[in-house]
């Protein structure tokens, strides 16, 4: 993987860059759609190509694992080959979800013991097992295994579990480097920044990961519950220290304004559930603002969901037929309405990137911040 | 409306023909994907096109008489502007659901007094209202009202509900007949012969309908639980009366098997849920059999679904992957196993039509009929 800064933001810490995989190109900043179980919920592959323009998808390994599973990924060729999806995938390690979904969770330095929550069955996830899944998996973007630690949290603990996550990611390091891709491309891990809102601790991380020398790293831990303006504070603190010169990805964030806002921090890359999961309940992001679609109001709105947007989920279909759907639980409700979150997400990325170019991006920030965020 | 004959296979009652519309041309035989709610369930409207290649859909008057109404309707300027199908839509009365759906119907010569399944509302369908919901939903086929008896039926029951849905359907006749199409194109009115499994009513029903000189007519009544040969013996007997040079249009069926053994007996039009349906258990109709893609058995087949049938849906993803995506309960699966369906089902009859075009019909049927019910 090569990472190429083409760009800086003469008022804000914004970047835009070049990320080359053996999949492809990513541009940057760049927002990945989440595609848990390697399906972007009720989006086809071809429409997250043709509508959306996705670059890269997210799988998620606890998912993955416990289903189809390693025998059938392995089968296939990798998940690329299994679900077709020929651009980048980078896989989480499964950290995250082992403490959010599974069952019955034990922590130890060894790994983490739990329960599947599909079937209960007992499985242990330690920082080697988790490379190794994501070898089978065959991302060609890889996570470090951490412990992402709930908020708030008292210092101590959050201490004590950043000494573990670094301790976890030399063995996670280690194990990566002695191992090779199992299709014949190569595939690239980037550590963790954790320390959750505590100052020292972040600097700590930061500095810890920044000294591994990987080709990208990531800020974990943040958007759990803690206020924005926190969020930004340790954006902020961990990307003045993190190397200019690769990637920086701030996992599951998050609203069109955060992820405006994490930009001008110095952020790349993104990844949130909340395009396609709100979309699921009829709340839709779109250039002018948030509108939920199952309002009255949309009855006879016989206008584009977003006529600003290209493809077909946006501009296509009526606010109005769009409601109507959702009235009737139909499936192609979800359908559009996740499609068209994902197609704004990434068209906000793609303008942010535009002004970052043309060295205007501050105040295009300021201004777009309060249009995507109005209330239609 | 026009329709021409273009051919008539020799060893068959098989007939290949060409509806025009002021939506666009029908090539017969012709499989219509039922649209309820002004979508197909699960199928984007692109997908209905370019995957599919529908050239006709359905929507049920009942279901859109309730929702979005007829004042959303109207404001859209009729159903092809609301969801935006450019191609022909054919509605059907009300009829079916109003029996089948509805709490506490109340049959009387005026009309079907029924309260609505969604919130209990009162509501009265009577032939010429019937029309007129029609006419605003701007479909270009329309549906006579009728009775569509269920079976086992009585004798004496039969007798009278036939004769009411005549007099029904002479009051449809002058209702539409005294009215213009609400959107600067033709409407037709197809009637629908009745007479549940008794010869001599169907003779009857047959002959009536005949009279009327409509551009089209219906078959209703069958496919309602009675043996396949009883259905196959009522449709020849009515096809052998309705008119040569109009097309027939069999409601509510049916199996792959059952559109093939009716095309036979002078059918030209189909319409059923199964392929959509059964698509959303998992139940796939391909060129090979029928499948049931749940089954573990497919778990690492990573075979198209089915590489005959070009569409997205049925040759870009993997049968291996479309269980993973049932298992999961994506709603993906869904999608994908939809559009494949509805793929194949206008595959089929597109088969027909190039077999009755050569001459070689019969024996390419008896071969199909075999082949795409055999359980892989
Ligand atoms: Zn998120
Ligand atoms: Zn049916």
């Amino acid at each position: 993987m090569t990472f190429d800064l083409l760009a800086q933001d003469p008022t804000t810490k914004a970047r835009a860059g070049r990320l080359e995989t053996a999949h492809g190109t990513i541009e940057t900043p760049i927002f990945m759609p989440v595609g848990t179980a390697g399906t972007v919920k009720a989006v086809s592959q071809a429409t997250l190509k043709e509508d959306v323009k996705a670059q890269i998808i997210l799988g998620n390994t606890y998912h993955l694992y416990l289903r189809p599973g390693l025998e059938v990924l392995r089968a296939a060729g990798g998940l690329h080959k299994f679900n077709g999806w020929d651009r980048p995938i980078l896989t989480d390690s499964g950290g995250y979800q082992v403490y959010s979904l599974s069952n019955t969770r034990k922590i130890k330095e060894e790994g983490v013991k739990f329960r599947s929550h599909i079937d209960g069955s007992s499985h242990l996830f330690s920082p080697e097992g988790v490379m190794d899944i994501q070898r089978v998996i065959g991302a060609d973007i890889i996570m470090a295994f951490d412990e992402c630690t709930p908020w708030p949290c008292e210092y101590d603990y959050a201490a004590r579990s950043l000494d573990m996550t670094h301790r976890w990611l030399k063995r996670c390091i280690e194990r990566f480097d002695s191992t090779e891709g199992l299709y014949g491309y190569q595939q690239t891990l980037f550590p963790i920044v954790q320390g959750s809102t505590f100052k020292d601790l972040r600097i700590k991380s930061a500095e810890f990961i920044a000294e591994q020398g990987r080709e990208g790293n990531a800020i974990g831990g943040l958007s759990v519950g803690e206020p924005a303006e926190l969020m930004y504070e340790m954006t902020e603190l961990v990307c003045d220290i993190l190397p200019k010169d690769k990637p920086r990805y701030l996992m599951g964030v998050g609203t069109p304004a955060n992820i405006l806002e994490n930009i001008a921090l110095g952020v790349d890359m993104f990844d949130c559930v909340m395009p396609t999961r709100n979309a699921r309940n009829g709340m839709l992001f779109t250039t002018q603002g948030i509108m939920n679609v199952t309002n009255k109001k949309w009855s006879t709105d016989f206008s584009p969901i977003d006529p600003v947007l290209p493809g077909a989920a946006s501009s296509f279909y009526s606010r109005a037929y769009l409601r109507h759907l959702f009235q009737c639980q139909e499936m192609l409700g979800p359908q559009i309405a996740s499609a068209h979150n994902l197609a704004f997400y990434l068209w906000l990325v793609g303008e942010a990137r535009k002004e970052i170019i043309a060295g205007t991006f501050g105040p295009w920030k300021e201004r777009m911040v309060k249009q995507v965020m109005t209330r239609l």
